[in-house]
């Protein structure tokens, strides 16, 4: 059922924090009339949702660099969309939005919102998906953490983990694009055939391997300098015993680590680091909001190159989803998962 | 008994390795004649002995950025003394050098040694343990580590730990220089009276203290954005959990876990570095080496101004370095280690 047909904003609200991993139980659907905006306020038609790892940090409690969902508020999301009523000259009528719309049909937005939508110019041709993969805040999460966090040097080696995922795709192309060698981690063979067939990877480990290990060992023979992390957990750590003298970790995500609220995502062997002078930095694309103009701009010529190749796992109607995010977390997607919200499932 | 007065070399060499903690018996005594210089080498009469965490490493088999000092080999330790024989023009007799020595009276020096011993210049006027303190690797590795990694800022707050001892004391100065409050943890109420008492730190914990948890709590109010950690362990791990945002660890060393050849120094809780986007770096001051000289001049005009004060325990005697290594990590010493080789216990 679309949301237009019925006049009806469909929602997922939260309605009690997650034990461990996401179940799809801990949101509830409702369906409100359509809001209505007060001065001051934009409604915007809500389009495609991004599924991140962050949504289970999010439903918890646990520390964050945002404030939990709370209980009983629509579930939060990046998404974009389309306004379609104004009371704001910020947002006109027809102009496309980038922001925390959440998992709804509709959106309520206002230019005092703590993470300010924006709004996408006019000039950039790319389609509404793009905002929300490499040339948006995913693209930019991998390219700061690489650039501006990793370094990686000509000849270094890369490895990135949930390296088919949406960040660790894009992170590794830019670390080849460096000049690096880069090896990735990812849970399948055909994500792992991806990686190497059509993004260029040098190596890709399938973490489901019972050998994954030496496997590791044999595609870093002359060990790690950089290590893009999304997982934590063992595969941190196996990586960190590989790291070499100057290494740097990018501490970009830690999703073995999320359905128990942050906690146990890995312990690295500290007096490694201090012997072999290791740089371990957590990160978050926020904190480089000043100068996403100028990468999304680099980020956009590389695309438009052809030096960046994204893929999109593409799930249809809002209301799939709770189950499309279960999937995530067991590794079902490849790049960047998105929600097209109207539509069946 | 002096070494000259009975032309003999006195020398400690490594009969095993160390399980756990130092023992003096893994310490064998010799003497041998004083060795004569061959063509290309010069030989040294040792005056000043640093005493150093890194000796536990240097003796064990763990990782270190040093290879272990071979059984049957002088022990290994840094040291000042004077040319007194010599064949080659790198170094004359009459020069004062400092370098890696070893734990005896006389050592023949080279050139081509793999870490080449320095003739401190003549117009120096400080004394030679200054070379051995504040104005020699000890204060670099506090300059360094503070000014490069932790890089303060005024009104910040600087955690460090074992803040007492040769590197902590000094880095704790050089941050109060950078106008951050600084809170010191050691072992004994008499250190943290001295640090201040004399050396102006805002506040210092006593680490035998039954409540020093919640003293810790108390004298950072505003969190921990610097942690110049020479620890690890629950002194590490309790200091981390009390980072701020966009906080820096300067990881200098583990002494903690280097009874255990570097392992077990502390497991620091991965998720909140993400969240908090924390940097953790390990450094080792040897990476420096192209900025000594203008980093030596910094520091010996601050030790002039009188900003920066530096105190040595003296251990008279070659024969006394076991016992005082021994003490050292147990803690009983304040500030720099030395010992003045000639001379009876």
């Amino acid at each position: 059922m679309s949301a237009a047909q019925a006049d009806l904003n469909r929602r997922y609200v939260l309605r009690e924090r997650p034990a461990g991993d996401f179940q799809p139980n801990v949101l509830q659907r409702e369906a409100e009339p359509i809001p209505e905006p007060v001065a001051g306020q934009a409604l915007v038609r809500n389009r495609y949702l991004s599924l991140d790892p962050s949504n289970r940090i999010w439903m918890g409690e646990g520390e964050s660099y945002m404030p939990p969902v709370k209980l009983g508020e629509v579930m939060r999301g990046l998404g974009v969309g389309e306004v379609v009523a104004s009371r704001t000259r910020k947002y006109p009528v027809g102009a496309r939005v980038l922001g925390l719309l959440g998992w709804q049909d509709y959106a309520l937005i206002s230019p005092t919102d703590a993470m300010v939508p924006l709004v996408l110019p006019r000039y950039v041709p790319a389609p509404m998906t793009k905002m929300l993969g490499a040339l948006g805040v995913t693209g930019l999460t991998a390219y700061f953490g690489m650039l501006d966090i990793g370094r990686p040097k000509r000849g270094e080696t890369v490895v990135v983990s949930a390296a088919a995922g949406a960040v660790g795709s894009i992170a590794g192309q830019i670390a080849k694009l460096r000049g690096a060698r880069v090896v990735g981690i990812a849970g399948s063979a055909e994500k792992c055939a991806w990686l190497t067939g059509e993004l260029g990877f040098d190596a890709a480990i399938c973490r489901r391997d019972g050998d994954w290990r030496p496997q590791l060992a044999d595609a870093c023979p002359e060990g790690v300098d950089v290590d893009f992390e999304n997982v934590g957990g063992e595969i941190m750590e196996a990586v960190f015993e590989r790291l070499n003298h100057h290494a740097r970790v990018v501490l970009c995500g830690l999703i073995s680590g999320y359905g128990a609220d942050g906690r146990a995502a890995g312990s690295p062997n500290v007096s490694n680091l201090v012997m072999r002078r290791i740089r371990v930095q957590g990160f978050n694309v926020i904190d480089y909001l000043p100068r996403f103009p100028v990468a999304t701009l680099h980020m956009g010529v590389l695309i438009l190159l052809g030096r960046l190749r994204e893929r999109h796992t593409l799930v249809v109607g809002l209301d799939a989803a709770p189950a499309a995010l279960v999937d995530m977390f067991h590794g079902r997607n490849i790049g960047k998962l998105l929600v097209q919200i109207d539509g069946t499932p």
